[in-house]
């Protein structure tokens, strides 16, 4: 299994903190070692950077680490291959344009018999479930609507297209656009919202802390989510299976 | 105006060399400071390296000259702005997915008055005159073709629409889908074959030589196509304003 990060903020905030405990996951205290990801909106641009070599030795994964790039929508992905060999082609997340928009996607989990009929407007380049998963999704928010709605529509419908997907199998995912962050709990996925009073976080996978009240803003207000809390000393909310967030200036949005 | 680098290989190559000299011209021995791409194609994958800061300053390119990755298609981009504000999202080169291929477009030059109807199928994300014609050209060969057609009738085709645009202004590109490299030349473009016999390469805009006899096999054959030529000691062939060349397999295509 995969594991999945993403962060979603109200000012532009760089991920080194979390991305460093993250990447230990890629080879080092965990197995995900079949290539890795990340992808950073800057305004309406977005850079993903990837390498299909485990994150915990990839030079780009040293880069990231060390070149605070500001954001207010991250997704991360390590990848433990299930379906698709191992490949810079099979490497989330993936990318696509829709309605002069970035959309990014991650995936983490296995959906089995997902073959739906592809229309041509969006198709997948490599072989993974996921990005088959993902351009279904495009293909049919393209189809419902001309340009971008607005976000508590898109919440919805993106809601009941992922209760079409999450009988196949296990679809924790993360997809953002730019403004929010959906988040999908399928089986195994937690959250936690930063904001004042910030105090000292402590990773989980290294024994890295960060003081947050030094680097911070009193309106900041960050929100991370990952597949397994990335500290010891916070309290992450997990979310309810069957459930998609949507993350809204670094706040979960109310459900519709 | 920018600075357009390619480079189409019949064996995975990397373009450290290269780029180093290419670097140069973001900011050091010239004044393209408005940010710079580069994109690798590896197997059907591709990863796009981006930063809106020089790139003789840019810590993602110091990364992308150590860390050699094998391509048989890249291009690199250096901007120097015309059209849209510098940021990420008007940041060379463009990625787009048309018949489950990426597609990739890097332009130097200026193109006025070039707004022609989208359908929706491709729609620029940032502000760029190059972003707009990349979009037209795809939209149109998604007209044309269902799937991917053979190279001779795509460079064909490619002809026809680059004449359409091409009386807008300036229009220098390079365009690939991973097997295909396609330049066209509209003010300014040359290119190299290195083949064996191998011999020794110095670079104009740097004290730097390569021999590459000694990092080549006596069959690979490598195209390198570049806005001003980027060696010193080589004999460029500068490409006929109006043409689109097609590099495949690290040699020139014959014209259709």
């Amino acid at each position: 299994m995969c594991q999945l990060l993403g962060m979603n903020c109200n000012t532009p905030t760089d991920i080194c903190f979390s991305f460093e405990g993250f990447r230990s996951r890629g080879g080092l205290t965990d197995v995900h070692t079949d290539g890795w990801g990340i992808a950073f909106f800057e305004g309406r641009g977005a850079r993903t950077f990837l390498d299909p070599h485990p994150s915990s030795q990839s030079p780009v994964a040293d880069l990231v680490r060390q070149y605070p790039i500001r954001s207010r929508n991250v997704i991360a992905h390590i990848r433990k291959a299930t379906q698709g060999p191992v490949g810079l082609e099979n490497t989330h997340p993936f990318q696509r344009e829709l309605w002069g928009s970035y959309w990014i996607f991650a995936h983490n989990g296995n959906l089995e018999d997902f073959a739906p009929p592809l229309d041509g407007s969006f198709i997948p380049v490599g072989d993974t479930d996921s990005e088959r998963a993902f351009c279904w999704l495009l293909q049919n928010l393209s189809e419902n609507f001309s340009a971008m709605p607005r976000a508590d529509i898109l919440h919805q419908t993106l809601q009941e297209l992922t209760r079409e997907i999450a009988p196949h199998g296990e679809f924790n995912y993360l997809l953002s656009q730019g403004e929010a962050l959906f988040a999908h709990c399928s089986t195994r996925l937690c959250y936690i919202v930063r904001q004042a009073p910030f105090s000292v976080a402590h990773l989980k996978d290294q024994d890295v802390a960060v003081d947050f009240s030094e680097v911070t803003t009193p309106n900041d207000r960050v929100a991370v989510i990952a597949t397994a809390p990335l500290t010891d000393n916070e309290t992450w909310t997990p979310i309810e299976p069957g459930c998609l967030m949507m993350f809204l200036d670094g706040a979960p949005a109310q459900p519709v």
